[in-house]
């Protein structure tokens, strides 16, 4: 169950229309999933940027008098997951600064492996850093770079840079995007009237009526000035890298990813894993949401019916306060609650796409024992989760992930089911097809696709201070 | 979709269980569906009963210091929605009184069509009103009761009504649960350890941990005093005239519903719909989440593959600021996106558990040829609304139901389907077998099973002061 | 110092004026020293009444939204204090019902002595009570009544009450103001422009703009209607008993209360208490505020030069977060700090209006020993306050009073005073000339001028629910 | 009427004392008259900092759970004004960073009047900007510092900078405190316990307790580590330049100012202004409460009574929604009533400590002229304020200065007085005495002891973005 990872961001672009800002509010809040701490919009009217961020989600943050101050034909927005004890207004996106190049809004997705030896660098050059995020790094870099035109600028920072980025740049002229040059992150172009929209998933596209074009490629930069679009390729060009966890997990099923529709892919995980794993059993039951793709395909794969295991509480708020005498399986039972005659007498097959560190999937299948299931087959649709994501997944340490201090056979008994099937890495590929080879699998198989002698939480320790958030 | 129908209001209470407070509050969230407007909670320490009410939804109203301050082992709490115009903290239940009979408070669910008859001949005989709500009628009835027992004053009260009510009462004694003759809404009697649980639906059972015992009878009323726990039937008993739409769409799914699981039952109705209707097409997709467990069924039933037509979007907000040029189908598309892969160049069956006003159908439709549907059949698990309910769900008034109005066919014509199946009330009463005559089927059949000269709207014109909701 | 004394209320209403709520709204503003804790408006347009109430002050409660949807030509409002532990929502005013007479609102200052009365012999009779406010008993009188004629119902109403009221009710045809016969709390009557104004201070007037006629006198009931104003003197005559307290303390010096300006008379309570005292010392010091005018008389008198001897924090909030190493004199230092070089090596003659528990007192003396006073004289502009009101203050039991259960000498041992001089009740009396004998003076003579067997603190008893303040 | 001058800052710090946080926080509550508009408190423990900003009032911004998590034996804070337009969390104080130095964090209280030109050179040299106070360059300055020890890079960084600051710096290891060679802005040294504690007024100190030692000199530098402290003079002495609008207004008249009680020169200048101006009248009342100080100096000198002639509404909020039927003095008449009888038949002489724009002044003396004031001496204990200050109080623009504009003959009738006299500038310097040539008088006499090419208003244009502050 990959509620315990989480997508560091979502960003979202408009240019070329009136009602930039409402619309790249909308798109935000088509991005939600992909970050629920912060929000912020940037928007460009007359060579001015005007800015307005916040803590929490996007429906509570802006209001249509705010959305009215947010004047202007082009804007760009953000949402932001960010790592515990790191939650502070200072982290959130878009970055506004001044600079030799004018002003500047940058809002980045992904995560830059060698941020903290930049950081150090620039440090000891003189800069300052006000916020822990790494995507402060790049606005420095682009400040700092003495090419005269600002796309040059860019591209200089960008060439520096090792790791994750899909970027948005607002100028006081342009809009830029870019995505690195490994393509880990995803990354959309759309047409939206006369204008252009750039978005972390086609599903912005969908509820603002944008028309998707294409993916910005791996390694692509884009200018958008006065309605006109330039592309570059201006870096070598490299293997790709994307993120095989956004077509299992993070993006929404409505998305197409890396070109492909994200719900499909996800139906082939789950018919792959049901060849594989050979498992029967009365029923196929989806952990909701995040395995209900899975889930069709295995039973259509399997044969085996498709039933609903769980109704789920759609009032999820932040915290709930627990009796003292404490109610068994708290945490899950809030969100989720088998229906019993459903499961009762069954031997049950969950489908769920992933393990992360094993305690929820442990607390579900208890539940779904004492509702009287006679035997649970749990299938899970990727192959184990061993390392820790160094690409803007905020990701358990390695000693926290199930699958990686345990044998699958251990990690069945810990979860407390009858059977464990994990998809295999290679099931997993051929349902990618010719494309496979253009996906990092680092986080099952350990290959990093790009290394920095830095390991990734050293960086916040080179970061001496912290933030209370107030309200 | 019956999401613009509201159940008007969920109860539940606990007694003999030191955090009794706590409980009800985690019960009044499982309900939370019930009503969202505004929640309270009554609490007993030592014959003393204190209140806190909020309007908004039960994760936000408490926190950890107010539920410390409900102290005492019995407590009743209410969840609401209303009526447009009349969103008022006055509203909010339980109500708290004074009274010859010590303190008393109510937690009512249903509606009393009696209730402007009797609230005039109140008022005639000195009675001052402070809600709108009907339930402030039972109030002054137990005040002004000559019994000198509070449940025979109760009892008296009671006699005095028509309509529906599932009641919770709190006194400085005891606690009385009761359910009118016809026993319109349900509620539901549960172990918790020593003490007891009640609710209007097992799913707070399931989250607090009670035992579900039974269903409190049509015409029951039970006492719980010290511990000990009475039932009376003190009304002649009448023929039952359960509320099928708790069924059809109110109730949890995972609700144990009149003694019935509501899942299966709703499977029931799907399965009997594909009976009936004999349309085949491609794919069965439930419009989420309500159509969810009928599309089980009908799938089931005519072998059509289910599978996911729409992604939701669960960080659905309060109000969402539209663009100028406004965007198509916006109400809907923000929840719902059609996912093109799965409905492009297909002839899809649309299960929807009911059609009220028809207008989000033809959205919905709308946004699935636009997605590339071949040809829609729309499959509604439900026979055509046409009649308001004057029982406790809030309704359009007759002329806003599109079945009452119209033809299937033009229903049909208007909803935007190549086709469109009602299950028959023949079929739905099939379904609840030997019981399906203690079902309450007027909102589909226009008998009314109670009566009153009155009509239901103009209980409001009686009433002559609105408020303003300040926060 | 009089900061633990607390007017219960504050009353204003305008008719006649197509922005009534909004000039309410602004009178609340000004009356807002009569209560911090609730505020609340209605407002009447064509026979309909809207409410609007809050907790916390009038400048936060309301919005320009809020007094948009109080629409109407006339419109009451009401602030509140209220006694500890009885912060509720519920008890906010003005209290807005549905009764035989119609919808009625109305908003009280004043406390009814015979209200457990009552109340008790309502609730034998049937009646229900939503708050502890004893106002809601003259509504239910109202309610009752077996007159025909709205005025004549709440002569009936007021003929029962014993005690101290003020009062303003806006019913769908017309706006009442009624004063007790003894007359305890003020209530003054002004034009606005074509219109009516009714309020609890004239500084109500000065703000909106209305013209002070006159007092509505004591026992008068006045009637507007169809823009008229009709008087009734409906009771019998009886010997007036106005606070005399409004003038030593409670009312804002640029009111005009009981037909005398409130600023003039407490200079002549100083002037007096200085011929009395014949205290003389280097300089005198007001306690800010509320010793200001008093101290003018008694400078101007005695010919001591008077000086500014603490400087004000005027951005005092509701709580301090005090350290665990605590702060000297803490509660008083958050609001006043001594002026060293006014009071360094002087006697000081510090003017007070009046001493309560005597705790601030004291904490007042030892800072100005710290800051190097030399000698403190205290002065108190009103005689020894040894009796709790019964009248609408809300005042500490007697045991609390420090000059109740000592002698002057042992009250200024305790708070820390070279010398302690009252205002003797003569000396108080003889300021106020020939109406002298209109006055209560029962909280330093202990003479009510109206009793009633039950003491006020048992009305609290009676009330067996208690309730938290959400937000 | 100094209302509409604004102080822009005040610090405060604390170090060697467990509860540092704790004693900022309420040393802030003192200082809040220097900044309404955001308050923050940077804590450092164990080589950490902490930091928590907001916007609005010290009292609403900290609760106990914020400042039990500001941990630490040291901490600075900051409470801020800021120009119109300008509101925004990003502007907050302290400024806290990251850069080759270790964490910094930065409070000032002051204006750099060369900042433009040093933000554009920075910017040149790739430095990026987050906010527009000019605090942000000071932080540059000491990053970029090639001088190895903190203090060291921070006496680099200050030789840069002309204008006035009142700094206070917290690093991992030291706190440091510098005010600029001329001393425009107050800074006072004090100890508390062990440790020590470093504010912008003495009032600070008087609230938690410090003992104060002495002003902080002007182009003194102080380090205070391992609780010694050492003092530095680094700069070449110059002729010092102290505030003397500090002395008329800004700093609260209980605290020692450039070592002088300021409510002692406050009642010089009014001595100084009757001797002067040589008016009389029947009564000398001051504009609350800035007037207050100077009208006793005034009274004493010509022995004219001095009154309390307005009353105050002590419960001033943000805004008020004016009816549209605007009301006569709306804006003034929100905060001060006159007190009628203290004026009707009288000639008043009006004590004010300066006179802005003029505006408010007109309405005091319309509203007085209303309640009967037979004549108007408005007399003003400062010169005319004819020149916008450029050091650190916000202050309308030239034309905008009805002193600059207009003789003291055009202002009197434009104010609407009978009379109007000015302190001159040699009464106001003579009060000072031998001190006099220590201090700025530019607002009156337009002689600018340090001036810079750049207008401070262009510093504004170079910035290119504006931002929306949400919530």
């Amino acid at each position: 169950m990959s509620d315990e990872l989480r997508e560091s961001c979502g960003v979202i672009a408009v240019c070329g229309n009136p009602e930039a800002a409402n619309l790249v509010y909308l798109g935000l809040y088509a991005l939600q999933h992909r970050g629920q701490e912060s929000c912020g919009i940037v928007s460009r009217s007359e060579n001015r940027l005007r800015v307005a961020k916040e803590m929490g989600l996007v429906a509570d943050a802006f209001d249509r008098q705010k959305l009215l101050q947010l004047i202007g034909d082009s804007a760009v927005g953000h949402v932001r997951y960010s790592t515990t004890g790191d939650t502070r207004i200072e982290n959130a996106q878009p970055i506004l600064v001044d600079c030799a190049k004018g002003s500047i809004a940058v809002a980045h997705n992904g995560n830059l492996i060698n941020s903290p030896d930049i950081r150090a660098d620039l440090e000891r050059r003189g800069s300052i850093f006000q916020s822990t995020s790494d995507s402060e790094t790049i606005i420095h870099l682009i400040a700092k770079s003495r090419a005269a035109r600002i796309t040059d600028a860019i591209v200089d920072a960008l060439s520096r840079l090792k790791g994750a980025y899909s970027l948005i740049i607002l100028t006081q002229e342009a809009m830029i995007a870019a995505r690195d040059p490994k393509g880990f992150r995803p990354l959309v172009l759309g047409k939206l009237g006369d204008g252009w929209a750039i978005a972390s998933e086609t599903c912005a596209f969908d509820l603002i009526g944008a028309e998707y074009l294409r993916e910005i490629e791996a390694g692509e930069v884009i200018m958008i000035k006065n309605g006109r679009l330039k592309s570059y390729f201006p870096f070598p060009q490299r293997k790709k890298s994307q993120c095989v966890f956004e077509l299992i997990y993070f993006s929404r099923p409505d998305s197409t990813v890396f070109g492909k529709p994200a719900h499909t892919v996800r139906k082939g995980f789950g018919a792959m894993l049901a060849k594989e794993s050979g498992v029967h059993g009365d029923v196929v039951i989806p952990v909701p949401d995040s395995g209900i793709c899975a889930a069709i395909g295995y039973s259509s794969e399997s044969g085996v019916f498709r039933e609903k295991g769980f109704a789920r509480n759609h009032y999820v708020g932040r915290t709930f306060i627990e009796p003292k005498q404490s109610i068994r399986y708290f945490g899950v039972k809030l969100k989720l609650n088998p229906i019993r005659d459903v499961v009762q007498n069954k031997e049950v097959i969950v489908v769920d796409d992933s393990i992360v560190r094993g305690t929820t999937c442990k607390k579900i299948n208890d539940m779904l024992r004492s509702a009287g299931a006679k035997a649970i087959h749990y299938a899970v649709s990727s192959p184990p989760y061993r390392h820790p994501c160094i690409y803007g997944i905020d990701t358990p340490s390695e000693g926290e992930l199930v699958a990686n201090a345990n044998s699958i056979e251990e990690t069945r008994k810990y979860i407390g089911a009858d059977t464990l099937s994990y998809l295999s890495i290679e099931g997993m590929l051929s349902v990618l097809g010719d494309e496979a080879k253009d996906y990092c699998t680092a986080c099952f198989a350990g290959k990093y696709p790009v290394v920095h002698r830095l390991p990734k939480a050293s960086q916040f320790d080179l970061f001496k201070y912290s933030s209370i958030n107030i309200r």
